[in-house]
């Protein structure tokens, strides 16, 4: 077939068999057997009827997750990252002001979407571990009357904070702005009211609270959002993340068409995950988060870790925790990886090497792991 | 937890259980059991030290399936198209000359690429069905000396035909132009020879040849393009596919650092499929797919149908055929599918209605397919 030898050899690879770990960090969450199950399912065709079918489901259950009758509720075939960046370059045209709140890593990132969007960020920053101030917005507001967008995190991934998205959202209507919302650690483990707060554009992750592989994107848009990638001037910069193309796939018109493969098997176990989402009911999901989060306070302050976040900020689902004194952080959780088969994580940023992200997301937030985690820590300690 | 009920209630929505299709259209492919249970496996952590080691291990694989030693060499975190972006947004900066040979659905969307990334597309148009000319292509390289990028599709998923990757790359070289490929259908089915053919950045899909799961595109980038990327003035339009921060977590230096959550299975999956290209050995895998295309085609012939492609152009792993006079492609398709669970492709653009692509990708080509699908349509016929 070809002249020559190959000119790169093989090597000797095999198969790959990870280890039994135990997710207790900020994501990826542990995945219910049954979901995980799920992703080994038949791989059939992206516009086979049957997998239409599917999605039309999807949509669905994913506008019971986000609490939305939004039409344009989809999931994205890419990380949380490529659902953060499916909103901005969206809703953003060149020259566009938005008000970014920062007060962690993903504030950040959101800044860096603005300005690759040809958008100005206007930057309200609070400190990290701080919910988002919302004096300090209505002030930037006031002075930047021609603000289009107010983007902020809900739960900040890289802290355990959480902010006032209802406040937040309430306040951009007075002053007719959009709002863009990172849902990627809220969704699933606190409410996320969508509909009710008047959320524009929200986008989560598939890998934490719903517990599902991690790859893909939950996102929904109001019709004012719709309206606004509607009465573009400009064409969106991704081709890929498009969602006037993207639409025509997911929109349930007569025909589909063909805009990108679909990632079939991930969509079944997100629709699986979504499923058990919904057998629970997110009432009793958010209970269940809240119950072992007290529950792992209890343990953890007993064991001498004290919260960063103050109370009423506490995101249940990730835990962030300053060590008790003198203790090599970085030691002990290699420790609890290799002889425990226990994932926690570490801190970013300014908190790199004195905190610890405890997550307890999704399937994760069950009294097994809290026990097993606590049970660990006191062999360790 | 809130005040009201929750106003978007639950349906009742069960498991998705697919129906047993043989997937014998463009893409995606019939999956192996062992690469299908892969995707089951438990998940770790994005960071866990033993992922780590796995993703070292695919980027290994990477470069043998591409036949490369480009040290980017890896799996990007979205399908195909998210792939075709990497690319085009990583390579072009505002202003700059690119020729796109379009003959076929793909180029089209190439010239979208080129404009959303504010380069200037020089269009090379051919007839749909045709290979590349690479005299046109010469000519525009004449009339346009300030060309930095030459683009093409290997196989052209629209059409089943090749063009000359290898003779297109000897005539970019020859005006200092870097080129862009995609290799969407073409790796793992017939020879892709990065290396040897000079190749600068290219792309392809983890469906179609290779049989893995949608939602993967591993990509490869030379020396040439990255100092190209290390020397751009602007920065990426897409945060998400900027390579210069994606690299830091996949370079494989001594810590790599977070860019993304990788999806994680859907890479247990992809590594396990590159495993078993490995254990064929490449020249065996294109042998496979040109024997079953041999057969298919007797067959075919046999029955009426007659190739959209000229013979030493065709592409043995996607089979464009026109139907015997006077059959209704929409009806016998739908048939195949309904009673048959057989997926064959229909024709895009001009040719929608009147033509098949016949897939013979990855683990589909197989003698099993061949014969399965030949019987079905005498019984059909």
């Amino acid at each position: 077939m070809i002249a020559n030898e190959l000119m790169i050899t093989k090597q000797t690879i095999s198969s790959f068999d990870p280890p039994k770990r135990r997710l207790m960090g900020p994501g990826p969450s542990d995945i219910h057997p049954r979901v995980l199950n799920s992703l080994s399912r038949h791989t059939i065709g992206h516009l086979d009827p049957e997998f239409v079918r599917m999605m039309d489901e999807l949509k669905n259950l994913t506008q019971y997750v986000f609490q939305t009758d939004n039409q344009l509720s989809m999931v994205v075939s890419g990380p949380g990252s490529a659902g953060m960046e499916t909103c901005f370059v969206n809703l953003i045209e060149p020259g566009d002001k938005v008000i970014v709140c920062q007060n962690g890593v993903f504030g950040g990132r959101m800044k860096e979407n603005v300005e690759r969007s040809g958008g100005t960020a206007i930057m309200v920053m609070d400190d990290w571990g701080k919910p988002v101030d919302l004096n300090k917005v209505a002030e930037a507001l006031k002075a930047n009357p021609d603000t289009k967008i107010i983007a902020f995190v809900h739960a900040e991934t890289s802290t355990g904070v959480r902010s006032d998205a209802e406040g937040l959202c309430k306040l951009a209507r007075e002053y007719d702005c959009l709002t863009i919302v990172d849902a990627v650690t809220s969704l699933g483990g606190i409410p996320v009211l969508v509909d009710e707060w008047g959320i524009d554009a929200i986008y989560s992750g598939s890998q934490k609270c719903l517990s599902a592989t991690p790859g893909l994107s939950p996102i929904s848009f109001s019709t004012k959002a719709v309206e606004a990638i509607k009465n573009r001037k400009t064409k969106v910069q991704s081709w890929f993340l498009d969602l006037s193309l993207v639409m025509k796939y997911w929109g349930g018109g007569v025909k589909r068409s063909y805009h990108h493969t679909a990632p079939i098997n991930a969509l079944y176990c997100m629709h699986e995950a979504l499923v058990m989402c919904q057998e629970e009911g997110l009432e009793n999901r958010w209970k269940r988060h809240h119950d072992m989060h007290l529950l792992l306070k209890a343990g953890l302050e007993d064991l001498g870790f004290r919260f960063l976040v103050e109370e009423p900020y506490r995101l249940p689902q990730l835990n962030a925790v300053f060590l008790p004194e003198g203790l090599d952080e970085g030691a002990i959780r290699k420790r609890l990886l290799n002889d425990f088969n226990l994932e926690v994580g570490g801190g970013l940023g300014a908190f790199a090497g004195k905190i610890w992200r405890v997550g307890l997301m999704g399937h994760t937030a069950r009294k097994e792991s809290v026990e097993y985690c606590l049970n660990a820590l006191k062999r360790i300690l």
